[in-house]
């Protein structure tokens, strides 16, 4: 390329906001400092509409996986009964995490790009004929582009046994709406580079007052993601047990200041439109999506091409056209490409990527599509204006 | 204070270079690029004369506390014996660390402010009935700014035992020399908020290819913290299990550029002149430091004045004086301050603290000792010019 700008569009990470760069660049400070509780309890608290959290957000350092394990070893113990809903390769992670830690883990398997409707779950778990101590669900299944029903599958998991309800939100918090109460989730996890707009490092975990509960009772080994640990020193002195990634928290206040501007109405309504505009514009272009419109993640589009040419159609997009997206992962492995569409991402972004799409399809099919993914896009942006 | 310029002393986090942020503030990147895996193993690699490392280091986006957690979960199974040396809160540390994973832990018990000597080390292995799995030590034990004489104390374990030698760097690798196979260390751990110069959020851990063929078989529970899984993604296609914290390893590149250009022999000299000036300097105003000059630490000075003084001197550095430094933790708090003097750290430096410290000795105690420190370690750097 003439110029090394860089057009990412990856389901995370994705690109961080020049302010967001500016407030982490701050003067350092001390963790044990008079300054560190006043800014975790801003972005703590600040974070909890993200979530829809009745409780301040407990931060961890680490990656979305570390607050995935967090939430496993500390509701977990060796031997419990838990039903993970495995649908794609973050589901598939979430069973393994809490393998490791010697669950005994069910896995209710759905065919990867669908979602798992409610009344399975309710099959699942009333056929079952063990205590379920919890069931874990993936909100956005960051492999397939899919979004789980969140709401109802609380509801389910609620009405029919006495399971916690643990949501893995790493690829959507931020670009979707969350109600933890309402929803009936226990415990929401999140990572910082997605839907975010920050670099990779920081791990988010809401927790309602029952999970807490169970925590504290939890005996399962655990020092560093020992939450009990986070919760005694943020109500404490509004700390953290161990030293935390400072830099990345005054990026995540800048963050929260950012959401507060747009208003998170509508930054979850430009999500909703980002995902409307790359489908369409896709559609327009005869390529077929993994998924259907209903179960669609507004942060992340899989996008999975004829004869096989998804790979081809990455490299070539990368190579030429100098845009990052993802490929397929596991079993989904060369069969997708995927958009990342969250965050520090406008409609002009997803407008960008379909020309790059657009321009693909010319070169490899020879046919002339170019403008066509455009606009439809703009028709789709122009109806929402 | 007339401008909010910041001054930051305390033995971690540390002061951020200019050059490290903006190389933290580059264009995020994904870590399933092309570039990612040049990045992270030309940082590896660089690291290794910083941690005296045979193999690439290991880099976990944790702080300090996770990484010490992965040196315990990959070595150690519930019920193993293992010797910790405790002489402060970070040795004190590591003992919970694996005693809430299940070890049955030995402490080495030694005076706050002193040393484990090696044949206290020696007794203490060769008097036990039960078989040693490991010597966990603390090579800079921050909290009483003591330096353990790592060389010695690795002879020893591997002298009289068949246990692994596991060593706490977290608040001195960057400051200090190193040498894994030469001091018989197998796991060497750091963090990157102390002499490293980077925000918190990267920890650290050098492992030698025996600690390596222990690991592959250990059986405790882990996942975020497995080190199998580092090393498979590293040798496989150089990168990470999970999500890594791409803006802090842009900066730790730029820190290895900064190590090489000032070369490593220097930055280790830098360390070992900024303790001279500040003890020296203290020790012109008549006020007794925790430790004696043999065994003190490069990176981190313990001051302890008479009459309980030593709250009320923070306090009047912070508040009156705009520097930030560390008080005493556990049973040596409010005993002492500690000065940090690591990382982006120069001879000025050290001459500003003393300046807030002689002005505030004349505060509280009336005496007029401006200029008595700051001579004393002018005098110093002249000798070393």
């Amino acid at each position: 390329m003439f110029l090394d700008k860089e057009y990412l569009f990856t389901p995370g990470p994705t690109p961080i906001p020049n302010r967001v760069n500016v407030a982490m660049s701050k003067p350092m400070i001390g963790h044990r400092s008079a300054e560190f509780p006043v800014l975790l309890e801003d972005v703590a608290t600040r974070l909890q509409p993200v979530f829809g959290s009745d409780n301040p957000v407990c931060i961890l350092s680490a990656s979305g996986t570390g607050a995935l394990e967090a939430a496993a070893v500390n509701t977990i113990e060796p031997g419990d009964h838990v039903v993970v809903i495995v649908g794609g390769a973050f589901g598939d992670r979430f069973a393994k995490i809490l393998e490791a830690h010697g669950a005994n883990v069910h896995r209710l398997e759905v065919e990867w790009g669908t979602v798992c409707q409610p009344e399975q779950l309710e099959d699942f778990i009333t056929s079952a004929n063990y205590q379920v101590k919890a069931v874990f669900a993936t909100y956005c299944e960051t492999s397939t582009s899919v979004i789980h029903p969140i709401n109802e599958l609380g509801e389910v998991t609620k009405r029919v046994s006495d399971a916690l309800f643990i949501v893995d939100g790493v690829s959507c918090i931020g670009g979707v709406p969350a109600d933890m109460a309402g929803w009936n989730i226990d415990i929401l996890v999140s990572g910082s580079q997605k839907a975010l707009m920050l670099p990779p490092g920081l791990a988010f975990v809401a927790v309602s007052d029952h999970a807490k509960e169970v925590m504290k009772n939890n005996k399962a080994a655990r020092f560093y993601f020992d939450l009990n640990r986070y919760f005694d020193a943020y109500e404490q002195k509004k700390s953290t047990p161990f030293t935390p990634a400072v830099s990345l928290i005054y990026g995540a206040q800048e963050v929260c200041q950012m959401i507060e501007e747009e208003g998170l109405d509508n930054v979850i309504k430009r999500h909703d439109l980002l995902k409307t505009m790359t489908r369409e514009g896709i559609k327009a272009l005869d390529i077929p999506l993994l998924t259907s419109d209903e179960i669609a993640s507004p942060t992340v589009t899989a996008v999975k091409p004829e004869n096989g040419k998804a790979n081809e159609m990455k490299k070539m997009i990368k190579d030429k056209f100098n845009i990052s997206l993802a490929g397929g992962q596991q079993k989904l492995s060369g069969e997708i490409f995927r958009i990342g569409h969250m965050g520090y991402c406008t409609p002009y972004d997803v407008l960008t990527v379909l020309t790059a799409v657009e321009m693909t399809v010319k070169a490899i099919d020879g046919k002339d599509v170019l403008g066509a993914a455009t606009k439809r896009a703009q028709e789709v942006w122009s109806e929402h204006v």
